[in-house]
């Protein structure tokens, strides 16, 4: 896993050279755009698109010096175009760069997280369908409460998934925006007509209404999106840790060769994959409070949300994709039990079935409330090994209206699969 | 305020009482169908359609014996409907109607509040448009920048108001859901049928697949939209507590007569409901957390999110609410003083136009790098009263590139606004 | 529980008559301070404490008018107080007041925490202490790893509570201060003395540095320990409903007469107190968000943690001593059935003895890889029902360094009780 | 600072290989009391104290296979024992060394921030010190309230940071212990006296209640203490900030040759450290909640808080340090303008002396509502320029209670510095 995922490399879109690779489209994309507008010399335009170039390590040397890191990268890119080299950044203020190179960023990043996601979703699609006829037992409070299929508990967290691979798309539409407004958002050094230039050509809308930055709701309208995803994750994960506990032993997380559970006890087999999910879950909601907190700049903006974004934005990506990756991993190696989902279903005697014999009793006349105290009461009764069928029959009351012949039929459970498999076709 | 904001009436949508009678919607609503449907007696369904209703005293004694609400609702409207009250709530578990009917409850909830978030946002257009053309400073880091007008900042705010209007629909669109797929989500009891009847009745879209409950992820996405719209006050009200700062001074929150500033101060006059609303999305924002951690429940659901939600949903609809109420009224009476807005643009002698000096000692040959350091190192030397037109000029490298002529056209801040009133448009 | 818990009152110390009546121990003590230092003359501090009374329906009659309850308070007062009313609240600022009036009421919601919490404690031990023997599995990952006791179990959570009832302790110490520095901490009307005098009188130490207000940080630390008691209810109330799983069925909440568990389903018995706790955890959690964002107040302060702290202290004190009473009734009523944890521990068929083994194995002279990997290799091999102990003794390598006898030892679980009462006695 | 902060190296204490060198302290500790105790051979001990060594690279090959770090670094380390090799971990699971060994960490790592603490204690203080008589306004709600001194000011942020220092050390004490308990806390393996042996030597306490591992509690007291330190970092940073803003202009963060303030606009000097630790500490923030939710770990612990506390546990500590660095050379650094801070304290003409007129007037016999609305209306009537004095002594009503020379001697300021050096001292 650890292996692909290296290679799948969202990391890569978040080191220190992809960001300065960004800042360079956006710087190139408006000189081009300004050359074509007679906003500078047209050579000074030709010289950028074809000499532009940046050397991470100078970059970080000069910023020693100037404490900010647009302008060294602007220093070194213009000393590579030479002669023209005022020309780079001309009209522009570093947030400017900054926030549509974010946005190149994050389109890039968006792109790997979504083809990611879908391989995800597919594998789930595959589960639910493969276990749309795995009957095993449904829990509320964690207490037995009626018959399921492990396909239709699956396809659950399917159009969870579905759901929040919308929301991120949708966030990740409308935070990725070529802002060129300029210091305080008025245009008053380019104009409004270099921003839409630069915007057709790196394909994305522009900034309606700036300060100096993209506002910062669309920031934490994208973090929100993947501490959402995290969230999806962690439910799934939290029903693989249940049902691998050893009590009901119904899944179980692939254990690959050489692996080992711990350190003193030879014998265990843990869900450690889905723990870890888990905990990532936690960090990413962090991380959303964080990004919640910077939208509340101050005027036209104050530099408060930069020391945040710079770790959340890799980080958040990052760890979303990761766990993205292990929850498809978990999946296709998942070990279901089939024969143990049916062993537990049956652990209660019958109960499960205690809705649909107060159903038939009251559709026979007998009161809701008494129909059911009298199940209630047979139910807290049964003895572990004890059959809930056989004693609603010894009641005299309750087999006077329910025959023998009815009363199997209610606990066949055929009415409990009828619908599933059109649940299931909703999702995939 | 207060007075206009109780006869608005959000607190009702979350009393008792309306709960109850969204339960009671629920109810007769799923007999009809079923009536129809011939799931019950059509005499039943006539019967509870006729007869239902509930007494919210009574509801309250029978759940100190039950201990579950849902169960003495419905013993409470069984009694009143009498000889069919068996049929009131057949064949739906609780969480059918109590998640169905909070749907209705939320749908009810929404349409007030944006009501209320219509009238916010047509108070700032109003604001935005009568003062596009009023110039004050923008600043970043707090410090000043270039000009701006004060209508632009609105803008900014309306912009920020529109989105987060369209999150809270869509987001309300999401979560405002027809379940009666019952105990699991199987439909085992009543099939799928029941509840497309139900969903078109009440003019709601179905959960696709539920668990026992419509998944948490709706929820929270709900509680996110409107710790969005709290953070969008934030941003307005940390605005105006900045502009009305004793040394700034542009505008006032209106003071009404008879108020009082301080205890021990007579002169104070403070941006106190600015500061309350900056407070109470510090609060929203603790919601969003406690609905992110209702998103996992255990299996096909536990109960851990009932206690948090009967908390967080009518407290942020409430308070959400509440501050676009009182937003509104600052807006409405805001005290913008056009006159200290201009006196403080000139605090710095022209500091503010360094920026548009720079791209033209760029333009006339000068590397970009010996004209910063020029500019800068005048700028710093200027002392209070100084000018920096005056200041600029006196340098022979400078003035032999610049004329006085065009230097004048610089400092004289037209070309900040050429583009405000189109960019405010936008918003319109 | 709801009927002992209104008893109980914490309520009633966070109501508004009550916030009032501390306001007038503040405003009265003042007086009579300021009497014996001649800061006001006698006869006004003794008419003040005689004739000191308020109404609270009057006192928010006048706010409407003021909009500032503080001031609406003091005119209340001194209309009461008669000629020398002008001598009520004389020299101070609203938050003097406040603020010692704030840590009167935290300071009696404490005593009144602090005793559920001891009773809470008390439970607890006794159960500790009770099934210091009650041998079961303890889990790790959710995956049976050794044995245990029950009472082992409940003396972490003793541990915990004990650990959080210190927290809230010096929390709440630290927290409870007079401040009656002035406007801006200065002491500029009425000097040191005052202060000093009246936090003798109170019984409370005095702020040392102050803003207008008592610093934030100290709200801060008091909600934290609030939420940190919530946190450790939360995995008490965790580990009930895991255990009393249908599966697992170790434990049970008491269920009593009446109560129902679902609409649906009469059979259910649902770990519903402990899911609620689980829920209000997060809701403190969620207070304590806003708390942190609290302690940046500006300057020497402004207004916005007031909205927050009207909410969220009496909030959380109401909510955790909820917490506590019901816990504390979990714990009275918890059904704790030895039968099913002996069982439950056999379910591996000796597993949770394989580091017992390894240990013999590398005593005996084998690498600890070795025997790691052969112990790994037989206990994944048993099948369910199968004995890990005879499958061990099959193997010759194995046969050959331990002996049954030595084997019959190690599955004998001796070892494992050895120190667990000495433990136990660790919180008693 | 970069510099300077890079040889503090904090960071260093949270890498790789001292991790690995935390866990070997342990291991030989725990080998060194097993020979002491004849638990292993005493020729295992010695070997173990004599050879054991680990290499970073080699372990996180093996882990590749085995996926349990523990058990790689043990295998690492055995190898290097050779015969004995076997012995190393003798009896341990893996979280007792974890557990320990992260003890060990954080204890040298809250030894270094102290260090750094300390350092930022003593600037802060210098600077309270040099400033204590330096007269400047103090506001509330950002509007001139009464006047103050800078240095009084600063000494608010010393307290707030001895609060905070105190709560670290607590929270470090509080975590900083030996767990040798084994897989469920039980001592199955070991005996308590190994781990009383060991504790000695580590010269820490042991963990009185232990799951498998040391409860999460006393992990989330420390990095709630670690925000709190940022928290009140922000409350500076914002201080800061404020008084840094173009119309107040009362301090300045130091500027450094060849700093930019802005790519755009040459003449920007920007407060950005202290921005940058208000986003700071938005981040630490966030992770409180994450630690907030690894509390309530299932059973005897799962394993979900580990990838939780990979990330927070070095990026709080490193981050809190890096802060209180930064601080410290803004405090070092920080221009105070001592000329402007008394301009802008006779910004209102004398309205900050409101509440001692107010005094005076009740104090002549005046009744408080209508001294009160006097003064405010003269007040608010007072135009930019305008002097509060000269109006008040217009009024007839007021001149014939206070003398032209009583009124002198209030506006004199000279009662609100009368206890300022007192209240300094308090933190000295």
């Amino acid at each position: 896993m650890i292996e692909r995922y290296t290679r799948q490399s969202m990391g890569r879109l978040w080191d220190t050279e992809y960001r300065f690779s960004c800042l360079m489209r956006v710087e190139v994309a408006v000189a081009k755009a300004q050359g074509e507008l007679n906003l500078i010399p047209k050579e000074a335009a030709a010289a950028i698109i074809k000499k532009a170039k940046f050397n991470t390590k100078e970059i970080l040397d000069i910023e020693k010096t100037t404490k900010h890191d647009v302008i060294a990268f602007v220093t070194n890119v213009a000393s590579n175009v030479g002669e023209f080299g005022p020309y780079v950044h001309y009209g522009l203020t570093s947030s400017d760069v900054l926030d549509t190179a974010l946005s190149l960023q994050i389109h890039d990043a968006s792109l790997e997280l979504i083809e990611t996601l879908e391989t995800l979703e597919k594998s789930l699609t595959s589960l639910a369908s493969e276990h749309a006829d795995t009957v095993c037992v449904g829990r509320t409070h964690g207490i037995h409460a009626e018959p399921t299929t492990f396909g239709l508990k699956v396809a659950g967290f399917v159009a969870e998934l579905q759901r929040n691979i919308w929301r991120f798309k949708l966030a990740s539409d409308q935070i990725c925006r070529v802002k060129l407004s300029g210091a305080v958002g008025t245009y008053s050094t380019m104009g409004m007509a270099l921003e839409a230039k630069v915007a057709a050509d790196l394909k994305l809308p522009v900034e309606d209404v700036a300060t100096q930055v993209i506002p910062r709701d669309r920031h934490a309208e994208l973090i929100w999106s993947l501490s959402m995803l995290a969230a999806g994750f962690e439910r799934f994960a939290v029903e693989i840790r249940h049902l691998q506990r050893t009590e009901v032993d119904e899944v179980e997380e692939g254990f690959q060769k050489g692996q080992k559970g711990s350190s003193a006890m030879p014998h265990k087999k843990n869900p450690i994959a889905s723990e870890n999910i888990s905990g990532l879950s936690r960090l990413v909601r962090g991380y959303l409070i964080s990004a919640m907190e910077d939208i509340a700049l101050w005027h036209e903006r104050d530099i408060s949300h930069s020391s945040v974004e710079r770790i959340i934005f890799p980080d958040s990506f990052i760890l979303v994709d990761y766990m993205a990756h292990r929850l498809t991993q978990v999946t296709e190696l998942l070990v279901v039990k089939e024969d143990k989902m049916l062993s537990n279903l049956e652990l209660t005697g019958g109960k499960v079935f205690s809705s649909h014999v107060l159903l038939a009793l009251i559709k026979k006349g007998m009161k809701r409330e008494s129909a059911y105290k009298k199940i209630q009461s047979i139910s807290h009764s049964i003895k572990p090994g004890g059959s809930m069928k056989k004693e609603l029959l010894k009641s005299p009351d309750i087999k006077k209206l329910i025959s023998e012949k009815e009363m199997e039929d209610i606990f066949s459970g055929r009415k409990h699969q009828a619908e599933i498999k059109k649940i299931i076709n909703r999702v995939l």
